[in-house]
Formats: C-alpha cells, sequence, structure tokens
C-alpha cells in the first residue's frame, strides 16, 4: 500500500444505491487528498459493468451501502502527486477494478496485483486508512499511479472504458495460456454480452478461428457478420456439439450463472483448456471423465493485473479494438440498469459523466 | 493398429468374473498368434486394481463377461514378432491398461497413445479384428511391441507390477505439470491407497516437499513414518485447512467418488493445479471462486503414454521405487478382492500367477 494516508477533503459529486431497490441517486461524498503517489481523473466515461447491477441491488449479500459503482473509468488527468512522473496534467487514462493492493507479495511483483490477498476493489473495498472505496460514477477519482492506465490517442473514450473490465477479463486469461501468439488455433466464447464480445474482437485481432456458443440461436447473425466470429454453435444442440467435439484448443465461458460444462470440454481438444472468468452463485456440476479423457483443464480467471492491463489497452489502441457502446447520461442509469437486467443492450451501457448534470448533488 | 490380424489359436489359462456378482473362476480362453510387432509374455504377477474389482461386478455398467481383469502385468518374454528387434527372449518386461490405439493420430505420435480415440484397453476392449481383449489375470499375454514396457534389473517383478498403473497415472501428471524439475515445490496427494501411497514415493524422489490429505486421521502416522511425507492434513479439519491455504503448487487428488474439491482448490497458491486422476460416477461439485481468485486450474489425467510409462519405469529403478504389496495366489483373488472392497490392504494385492495352480483350467 502507499506509504501515505491522506485526509478525505474532496467533496465529489456522484451517484449511489442507498440500499437494496439499488435504485441510483446523487450522492455527495469525501475522496482523499491526493497524495504523493496519487493521480487525480475528471472521469468523464464509466461502463455499467453486470457487477455494478449485483452490487447495487446486494445480490450476493456483501454490499455496504451507500455504494457508488462504476469500474470501466476514462478521463482526463487534473493533478498529479509529486513522485508521479510517467502522467502528467492532460493525459487521457483509466481506471478499472482494482484500487490497491500491498504491492510487496509474489503477486504484486509479478503485477498480478488483481491475485493480491490485499487487493481491494474500485467500490466496494476498504482503503488502507479505513475508508470505503467509491467507485467511477462520479466525477472525479483518486488513484494511487500503479493503478492507473493510459488510453492510446486512437481510443475514444467513451467506446474505451469498458475495456478496463470487460476488455482486461478476457486478455487476461489469453494472454496467460498463450492465444496471442498461436494464430489459426481455435478459440471458443461462451456467451455474447459484454465479456464475450470483446473476447471475439480479440481472438480476431490475434488471428484466432473463433466460435461463438451461445444458448440463444438468434445471435448467430450478430456473431458472424457484425462480429466477425467465423462459426457459431448453439449450446443446447447436440448435433451441432458433436460435429465440433474435440475441435477447439480453449474456451473462454463467460456465464456468471450455473451452467453445464461437461458439454464445453467435449469440445475442447487433448489438452485444452476452458476458462472460467464469470462467478457463478452455485457450485458447476464438473463430469470427472471429460476432462480426464483428454487430460483437460477447467481454470479460473479473475480480471487482469496492472502491466497486462496497460498492454491490453495498447494492443487494443494497435488494432483498433473497443467496445460496442450506447451511452446515456447519469439520469438514465436506473433505466439503464434496468435494461441491462434483461440483456437489452448491445454490449455495454456507458454513463457519459461529463455530459450528466449530477442535479440535486451540491 | 498393427497390419495383421493373426488368428485366435493359442490356448491360455485364466480366471475370469462371468457375471456381476464379479466372483472370479478358471476360465480357458484364446489369444492371437504372436504376430510380426508382437510380443508374447509369460505373466508372472499381476496386480489387482480397483478398477478391476468395479468391472467385475459392472459397477459401471459396460462390462462384458466372461472378463478376464488384471491391467498391472509383468513377466518375461517367450516369443517375439521378426519386426521386433527391442525384446529378446528371457526379457524381464510388463504390460499396463493399454492394447491397443491407431499408432498414427497426433496423440500416439506424440506417445500419448492414452488419449487416442481408438485406445483399446488391456481388458474389456475390442482389438482391430473385433475380438475382445483379456487382461493379466491369465498365464500368458500377446501384446504389440509398442505397449510393452522394459523392467529395469534392480526392480522385482512382483513390486514392480502395479507401476503399469499406478505409478504411471501418478507418473504422467507430475511429469506434464512439471513437477519432476521443481525440487522444493510443494506436492499435495489426496487418498492414501493404491495410488496415493505411488504418489508420495515419487514426490519425495523428485524432491518435493509432499502433504498427504486423507480423510482418515488415522494414516498420519503411516503417511509420516512409513512413507516419508512431510505432513498430513486430515480434509475434514478445517483449522488444518485454513492453515494451509495457498500454501501447495499441485494436488493430486485420486479419490474416484463424489468430494468437495473447493476446500482443496484452496490449498493451491496462485496458478497452482489440481489434477484428477480418479473418475467419479457422479459430477463433482466446483465453485468457481475458489478457481478464480487465484486462477487455479483443475485437470484431468488419465494413466499415461507409453514412452512416458518406460521413464517412469526407469527412473523407479533409479530411485529404486516400488508399491508396497501382499502377493496371494490366484486361488485367493476373490478374498483379496472382498478386502480391497474394504480398503483393507497396504497398498496393492498381486497375484503370484506363476506360483498359482489355475485348478480346474484345462
Amino acid at each position: 500500500m502507499t506509504e501515505s494516508t491522506p485526509n478525505h477533503t474532496q467533496t465529489v459529486k456522484g451517484w449511489a444505491a442507498r440500499n437494496s431497490t439499488g435504485k441510483i441517486t446523487p450522492f455527495v461524498f469525501k475522496r482523499r487528498e491526493n497524495g504523493p503517489e496519487d493521480v487525480t481523473i475528471k472521469i468523464l466515461f464509466c461502463g455499467i459493468c453486470h457487477t455494478d447491477l449485483h452490487n447495487a441491488r446486494n445480490d450476493w449479500g456483501v454490499t455496504t451501502y451507500p455504494v457508488v459503482p462504476g469500474h470501466e473509468i476514462t478521463g482526463v488527468v487534473i493533478k498529479v502527486g509529486e513522485r508521479v512522473s510517467e502522467f502528467k496534467l492532460g493525459d487521457r487514462v483509466g481506471v478499472g477494478c482494482l484500487a490497491a493492493s500491498c504491492l510487496k507479495c509474489d503477486s504484486c511483483l509479478a503485477s498480478e496485483e488483481n491475485y493480491c490477498d490485499d487487493m481491494q476493489l474500485t467500490y466496494g473495498g476498504v482503503y488502507w486508512d479505513g475508508s470505503f472505496t467509491y467507485g467511477g460514477y462520479s466525477t472525479m477519482i483518486v488513484s494511487h499511479r500503479r493503478f492507473v492506465v493510459r488510453i492510446p490517442d486512437g481510443l475514444p473514450l467513451d467506446a474505451a472504458a469498458p475495456l478496463l473490465c470487460a476488455g482486461i477479463t478476457m486478455f487476461s486469461p489469453m494472454r496467460q495460456h498463450g492465444m496471442l501468439n498461436r494464430p489459426g488455433s481455435r478459440l471458443g466464447i461462451v456467451g455474447l454480452g459484454g465479456l464475450g464480445h470483446v473476447g471475439v474482437k480479440l481472438g480476431k485481432a490475434f488471428g484466432l478461428r473463433v466460435t461463438v456458443i451461445s444458448t440463444s440461436a438468434s445471435k448467430e447473425e450478430e456473431a458472424l457478420r457484425r462480429l466477425g466470429a467465423d462459426d457459431f454453435i448453439v449450446s443446447t444442440n447436440n448435433e451441432q456439439l458433436e460435429a465440433a467435439r474435440k475441435s477447439m484448443d480453449f474456451i473462454l465461458d463467460t456465464v456468471s450463472a450455473q451452467h453445464p460444462i461437461g458439454s464445453l470440454l467435449k469440445l475442447l481438444k487433448v489438452g485444452g483448456t476452458l476458462v472460467l472468468v464469470g462467478v457463478a452463485e452455485k457450485p458447476l456440476p464438473l463430469p470427472s471423465f471429460p476432462l480426464l479423457e483428454a487430460r483437460r483443464k477447467v481454470v479460473g480467471s479473475l480480471i487482469g493485473g496492472m502491466r497486462e492491463t496497460q498492454e491490453m489497452m495498447d494492443l487494443c489502441g494497435k488494432h483498433n479494438i473497443t467496445c460496442d457502446v450506447e451511452v446515456v447520461k447519469a439520469e438514465q442509469i436506473n433505466e439503464a440498469m434496468e435494461r441491462l437486467a434483461k440483456n437489452d443492450v448491445r454490449y455495454r451501457f456507458v454513463i457519459d459523466i461529463g455530459a450528466s448534470s449530477a442535479d440535486g448533488v451540491a
């Protein structure tokens, strides 16, 4: 953690849920002073992640109210601490899911801050000084420099914002398991939502053959024509599953509910890897034989580390990859969340914080 | 598959189960002539694997009777085909779980014959000529040279026999996941039976720190004093589990029934690997969070390939590793199986085929 423990003196306008209705209303709160290793960011955009909805409604029973959601934050630097040399005023930057980590353990030393035992999230976490963390549904954030990401010039700040959660969540396991350097190998993406659609774009950029696997046959057109996937499988179609048996090197499974994974495992070649990036409330039934018969793997992956987040962002700049977004104002957050709950968005809502009035906020 | 399809002209004495009582009685059957790439072996010893018991009793509903079990076979070469140069009469050899594979696919070319789609087991399989395979509870076997393993001089044929199944089942994932070259790293072994006790010996030979994880507190003395494990954890003791959180690099889980794996996953460091080598009838409940929070892996492994089986056997010769066995005569197979069903053996029964009378067998 940083050595300083600044005072919480800065008044910030934001939007918070106050109880498990999840209704988001204006909220004024304090953030710490900009410490010597801190960067203060004027927030311009913030994505609405499905996690925000779960936390606002206390779906996981761990929410502390009021909660200011938001961990797909982009904006510009308006202040830097005296020990910060890598960012300057006016820089286009972003902040993702991570607010703090110990910076000393093996995971932190490997820039896998996401796996640090003391990792704290951008909202719903607790800083080293005991204060709660508040997220990006707000006009300003103070972030330790370690957790600030540079946004390449070519990327618009609205469509780039969700890369800080959805993008890195897909990129980290792709990098970890060697998918960046195996053009022509075959990747399955399970679930075509906020995470899945970025996964398709990243996979195609890295030269992979990408198959979208979805419960909805209606998404085929979208997957193939608009996103450029190569193949489409309806996950309940046994003929299609059988035809694709042992055909894939990797599968990235974005589903965050209990679902069958045995049928997915069988799609993998010998030694193939199924990556879970969604947290399901209930345990997934794991049949042992499909795992054993071809020494297949099921691995987990949680967001990503800061070094690889910057690498992902730079590669997105190089390949001109952004998320497909629908931009809304802060006044529309509740409406957007209602639609998100029904998966009625392609593929991410992003709040235009800069254009929002923060009505009723002091 | 081999190109020849020899006649089945050789009469062999053996022991078979005829129905789901699993009772083993003498049985006379035919084996093929020794083909140009075949090796005929006079069987001297055969281990009694738990799989034999399941198959004899049709626990998995796939047994074709009569079944001659046995896939931990050792003996001496008594005939070699004209194209066999690597074995000669009198050689001490063994045959494990594999009887045939296509020899042409990617898996076979990588000597991962165990993952070939056309792999056939030493018993309960079907040869390329449509005939059933019969296992090692018999006085002689004809095996394609690819599936014959040389037994190092220093290893006794009785105690070496179970290495051909239990040994390679533990060795293959150890090799696959880099445990042979990481002395000092930490390995957990779940279940102290036929597989587990060889795993402890192999782990110690490779310089690993080995923790035995068992439901039976009574096995601690045995694990630490007799087998040389470094640590012991009772798998239902939450305090012990908590104390060992994030301490292990690898876990080899030998349990072949439904059991909790979330508590095992939490024992693994970031990026650690849980290997399942036992087939459970019902799916295992896999909680996603312990997998995600430290990018842990659950992988399957099924027996091993032939090249690595020879490597394992040679390493066992070098380190003088054998199984702890109780040698019985064929007349005692049923009694041994009863005791095996109650886990009343440390750790493997081995049939002394050479000393058995094959009473009632023509």
